[in-house]
């Protein structure tokens, strides 16, 4: 079989393939998934109390390849189905046949869609507070999203910026209690709400992000160095369109009993999938899931 | 919320429920589950190579303590609906009101019912190689079922035991290869295939178990001084029969999705829900889905 995908969802699923001595193929551009993008400690992975994403990832990738698994470190074109087999495409024009597919691409993050955010990707704006946020250091940013992805991103850039501004569109902030309390004590971190962004400016690096306060219809500017993306995530399931059943949110539909999808011997699990509540551990337990189901399906449970 | 069950399932069930700040009470007998069962060291739950089930045990259940939920240590009896709330009743006459239930109660070993089986339990007979195998040292024992479980008992005990037999009902063994293969290793495990158990004898503890072989259709009589059942487990769902619909297992049907069951407000996860595969990082996952889904009930997401 080959398993789509280095996150939590797919290294578990690879776990269990080699477990049941299925011959796979785990292809994916890097490991961690959302794991890596952890702006602070993962504090909900039972086992651990508290751990950053770079260890855990360090302990699942570990954990992974002492087992005999075949890794492929490439990403995915397109899934064609040849058959009952498949044919897997990779970017760098490899080919794999297999008899089974597990989908554990994940989510990438959603982007804002105002003018000026592709231009200066790299250059101010940033999907990764774990990867950029250390080159903020006193300076003034902008998070967009008010969630819990939001919160932890300002909390974990509370470290290195000297100021930090939460934008969120509605008029309430969704992040939990405790991220929220966490937020308060930094010190630096102020919350807008109900803003509509309007454009990102600058020269050669952001300058600053344009707004307009939806309460007082006024346009508004706020001198930011950096802009870091937190509006969520949207699922990386492109190369399967077509070949499966998505949701409205081009999520992969399972059967969450065992990540069956609507094309036989192509399963799902993660974040790609549509089982609501996007977590490491039901990633883990939906991976795992997969897995067996792959075994039954190969006549091997 | 009362979550009831401090296994995988119930203990993270713990920890999301804490994260989301609700007021919450775990009634548990004991800590791990079926992880406390575990013969051999658990090498499938991501992110530790190889760990024994106690060592496994002691991490959660530090993880857990160190949130803010209450403990009781008590079983339940019974859970009453009283309007929209649940009142849950204990062995030991306590009380408990709850908007929420979880139940994670996991399952317990399905017995023989043969002769000779409730006699001798703690006499020879036992559920539980982790705990009662180091008391067969230098002892012939028999494992009943030739599954992964009775596999995994036989080479936990091929440690103590100078000869250990796999005792199958089927003509066939249900381990998977890796256990076949560490099982031959030993040197100290046979496997008898294709047995009708009929029973156990002996005077104060046991001394032989009596079989009919279902080929020959010839009863065989096996000299040991131990049983270890490993047939399977069943749900420890009784406390809610009537209150919620189960399948024909006694599992309590959930929706796995969210964990949701067919009474509002009631939940399920882990090994006492009809999710079909049973892995430590499967309940863990339910666990955290079914405490997102009563925070969602609470109206806190």
């Amino acid at each position: 079989m080959v398993i789509i995908g280095g996150g939590p969802a797919g290294m578990t699923a690879g776990i269990y393939a080699a477990r049941q001595k299925i011959n796979t193929l785990l292809i994916t551009k890097s490991f961690g998934g959302q794991m890596a993008k952890k702006a602070v400690d993962i504090e909900n992975y039972p086992g651990f109390e508290k751990i950053s994403g770079w260890e855990l990832i360090q302990k699942f990738e570990k954990h992974l390849k002492q087992k005999k698994i075949k890794i492929e470190i490439d990403s995915v074109r397109k899934i064609k189905k040849i058959g009952q087999d498949f044919l897997v495409l990779t970017a760098s024009r490899k080919q794999f046949q297999a008899k089974a597919v597990i989908v554990s691409s994940g989510a990438d993050p959603r982007p804002l869609e105002v003018p000026g955010e592709k231009e200066f990707i790299g250059k101010g704006i940033s999907y990764c507070v774990a990867c950029d946020g250390p080159l903020f250091a006193d300076k003034k940013v902008a998070v967009v999203g008010g969630g819990d992805a939001g919160f932890e991103a300002a909390i974990s850039l509370s470290s290195f910026a000297k100021k930090i501004y939460i934008l969120e569109t509605g008029s309430q902030i969704k992040a939990d209690d405790e991220n929220q309390e966490r937020a308060k004590k930094t010190g630096k971190i102020e919350t807008i709400t109900q803003i509509a962004l309007k454009k990102i400016e600058g020269k050669d690096f952001v300058e600053s992000v344009v707004y307009q306060d939806k309460s007082s219809k006024e346009l508004k500017i706020l001198k930011v160095q950096g802009v870091f993306v937190e509006i969520g995530s949207q699922p990386a399931t492109s190369f399967v369109k077509g070949l499966v059943e998505f949701n409205e949110k081009d999520e992969i539909k399972v059967n969450p009993f065992t990540g069956e999808t609507s094309t036989a011997g192509l399963f799902a699990a993660g974040d790609a999938d549509d089982v609501p509540y996007k977590q490491i551990v039901i990633a883990c337990g939906e991976g795992a899931k997969a897995a067996l189901a792959v075994a039954n399906y190969l006549g091997k449970l």
